[in-house]
């Protein structure tokens, strides 16, 4: 690995990061964002968590426990090691397993909040990614997938639970049609433009474990009009 | 009925309305902006057409033939006569009959494209709606409903036809759904602001019939600040 320690873009946070790898970026910071602060969030799960980013920035934001699950063994390498670099080890634990297995480690329905910045590209075994495989499956749905997120996300949250995902807008109805499959209710939208001409290139979506139907669908973002990441790209 | 002959916004037709009741507004003008310029486009079928604004503007944008459905005998008699009036009863003709009952008028999957602009609310037969009858039909899934524009749309509308929606953002999740459901993959989205700070107003949804999923979310449109639309609220 070659790692390189980073500023956690404002956030008065380090971040280790494999230079060669999948980096946070800029959605890990969008998705964090999407949060929404309320005084009552006790406990926040992280899926496919990578080095760690979300966990980092949600400590931030929220004064309460934070756990990461990371399947792949160097970005749980960096995270785990990005958490102690911060001092951050009493509100931040993060776990080298399956999301799939997130019951052996959380008691069932016990979850406020479960973000997800998820591999964002659906796998076909017969095609031939061209790229290094720790960087395949951070992006394309080799060991994980929709099913395995919301599912396990279902086990864990508490009845009106809100998981909260970014993804790209390609897959909406998918994702939509299967979060009504495990009874989620999507509640929020947010779509984010890189030019007011172009297509979004981003989806951030608020669900609500047994909730509601009803969205409401945010401001847009201009990443590169926005005051908060208009500096990532400047 | 207290009936006015209006411009219609700047298409350079007339349009009759009833002052009392439901008007066109900038639903159908979105509507029928979104509806996607094609050359093989030869027969477009509106759905809940109220007084034929809709039909009107595609009349200007396409040369083809276009049908109307509206169940109410108000809206359908201005609808027939300002398609009378601007003298294109050669190009769009006017039914008042049920959408439900469009294969009486239609052969099976011979239509490109179908319209909507339906009842955005559901209706609840025990709650008082405290407005006229012929307003609360055209607001409310009174007389019809997504199953019903869904399944007759699908019926008529040729393999791999086209369907243009506006809806409210709220009913989202039950309209993508219920398009899967009825095999519609929504291919496009676009969201209506009046202001950049605050919720999206509307949403347009263009689905194709037995097509592939995967959708694109087209620039945000902000009313006010719209070239076209700017106009009806300055």
């Amino acid at each position: 690995m070659n790692v390189v320690k980073n500023d956690l873009f404002d956030y008065g946070l380090k971040i280790y990061q494999n230079k060669d790898a999948f980096k946070f970026s800029l959605d890990s910071i969008l998705l964090a964002e999407f949060v929404e602060k309320k005084k009552d969030i006790k406990t926040i799960v992280d899926f496919c968590t990578g080095n760690g980013a979300v966990p980092l920035i949600l400590s931030t934001k929220f004064n309460c426990k934070i756990m990461g699950f990371e399947i792949q063994k160097n970005p749980y390498d960096l995270a785990y090691n990005s958490v102690a670099m911060n001092e951050l080890e009493d509100k931040i634990k993060i776990i080298h397993d399956d999301l799939a297995n997130a019951l052996e480690y959380i008691l069932p329905e016990t979850i406020d909040v479960v973000t997800v910045n998820p591999p964002y590209f659906k796998y076909d075994p017969d095609s031939n990614i061209n790229m290094e495989k720790e960087k395949a499956i951070a992006r394309h749905e080799i060991e994980t997938n929709l099913d395995n997120i919301f599912r396990s996300a279902k086990y864990i949250l508490k009845n009106k639970g809100t998981l909260y995902m970014v993804h790209r807008p390609e897959r909406l109805s998918e994702i939509i049609n299967k979060m009504s499959e495990y009874k989620f209710a999507v509640k929020r939208l947010q779509f984010v433009y890189s030019d007011y001409n172009k297509s979004a290139i981003m989806v951030l979506i608020k669900a609500t474990k047994n909730g509601l139907e009803g969205i409401k669908v945010n401001p847009p973002i201009n990443v590169m009009k926005h005051k908060t990441y208009k500096n990532i790209f400047g």
